[in-house]
């Protein structure tokens, strides 16, 4: 199925987490504030490029991106979140009645679109194989703060096995546009994680006896900063159901 | 020398190009805005991040950054350049009576860093070598703009012998943070660059005779943006005289 495809169905109304749609094709984050806290929206996202490497900014009350022509940044993802004050009022599938002129939206890049390089270097997804979405946990790691937004980096987690573990640091580190490397492996304690079982975001997935633990910084950090920094509004994608782009994986590949 | 040594001599009053300066440290471009120019200036960047990748943002009216800690940005560059209304109106070796309290100050990443992995690669480098400032030119590719702020790319131009040309590539493509790969090879009329001999900014150095001209995205890209939107005020270096962090290039080397 190519993005457009995918985009149309979710324009449909069709809601479902989007790991392993669309090979190859570039998945993103989505976060769109009021004008006034765009540049801090910005800033905070330069000062914290793991977990929010920008792939586009829209100008200001515009839906579209030339990541993908043709799309509607209103409807074309498969589920969304709206957020008052740092609370999460509604998780709607469009947000077509909701968008204001003043809004500037951000794409950010997601670890979903490294899976595939993972994949074909043979490193085996879990949570794709079990059907889940990825697990997602807030860490206790402060981002770097930037005016009035602060919050914690949130992390995915994919088990890996110890034969494995090289090819998915690799991999993984040649697309800094979607969080590069990993931010941590082994041990969940060392991010404050107490749990593995109970993800913050997205689904728990079984683990074999000796895969390690990998964690990636993940797009969902700007929405545990709107948690912890409190807008007046935002809207971003719900986790894991990401805007499908047009763009290839290759061309944020560095080597 | 250390950076810190060097910042302390550039700071003296000392003016020099600072290619070949503090082995293995980040060397970066400075330019600094009115606030009210901060979001465009960073979303500038954002949507051109070959020519502009940001390696950090002041808060209005600091001149410390946490890149180098207890320097000083208004005097510890080697030269600076005053731009009112994009007209070049004084170059002189500090900015201290220049300085304003609504300035934010961008830190963009400089070729200067990855030279040190091309020549570890075997790599000659051609104005080290002869003792001159890079070649830089202004392109005919536009960047892509953002706001009131538009411009054409900068490029600075090393001669890299075929043998080492894949070192050359491979060595930049692992620092993204500092321009990454070429923007391209061989032909300068492929820039719209007519005259080798006769940079924009910097020296004209002397090539081999079967070497290929390669270009790399350059830092100076913003200046030319200043050049052609005419902000009412910007302060930056002059070319080829970079503000030496004490940041490690490893610290951006992906892989």
């Amino acid at each position: 199925m190519t993005p457009a495809e995918a985009r149309k169905r979710f324009r449909a109304g069709l809601s479902a987490p989007t790991a392993g749609w669309a090979p190859g094709r570039t998945q993103a984050n989505l976060i769109a504030v009021p004008a006034d806290w765009a540049y801090e929206m910005l800033l905070f996202c330069q000062r914290n490029p793991k977990p929010c490497p920008v792939l586009d900014v829209t100008d200001a009350g515009s839906w579209t991106t030339p990541l993908a022509p043709g799309a509607d940044l209103r409807t074309d993802l498969p589920r969304y979140r709206v957020w008052e004050h740092g609370e999460l009022v509604e998780e709607p599938t469009d947000v077509v009645a909701h968008w204001r002129d003043d809004l500037v939206a951000f794409l950010i890049g997601c670890s979903f679109t490294f899976e595939w390089s993972l994949a074909a270097a043979g490193v085996p997804l879990r949570h794709i194989e079990q059907g889940r979405n990825v697990s997602m946990y807030v860490t206790d790691r402060p981002c770097r703060p930037a005016g009035r937004l602060r919050g914690p980096m949130v992390v995915s987690m994919r088990p890996v096995p110890p034969m494995h573990l090289a090819a998915a640091i690799r991999e993984s580190s040649l697309l800094p546009a979607v969080h590069g490397s990993p931010v941590h492996c082994g041990d969940p304690a060392g991010l404050g994680i107490t749990d593995l079982d109970k993800p913050d975001f997205g689904d728990p997935v079984d683990a074999e006896a000796d895969d390690i633990p990998v964690f990636w910084a993940c797009g969902v950090t700007p929405q545990a900063a709107v948690m912890a920094s409190r807008p007046p509004f935002a809207l971003t994608h719900a986790p894991g159901h990401m805007f499908l782009t047009d763009a290839r994986d290759e061309q944020y590949r560095v080597a």
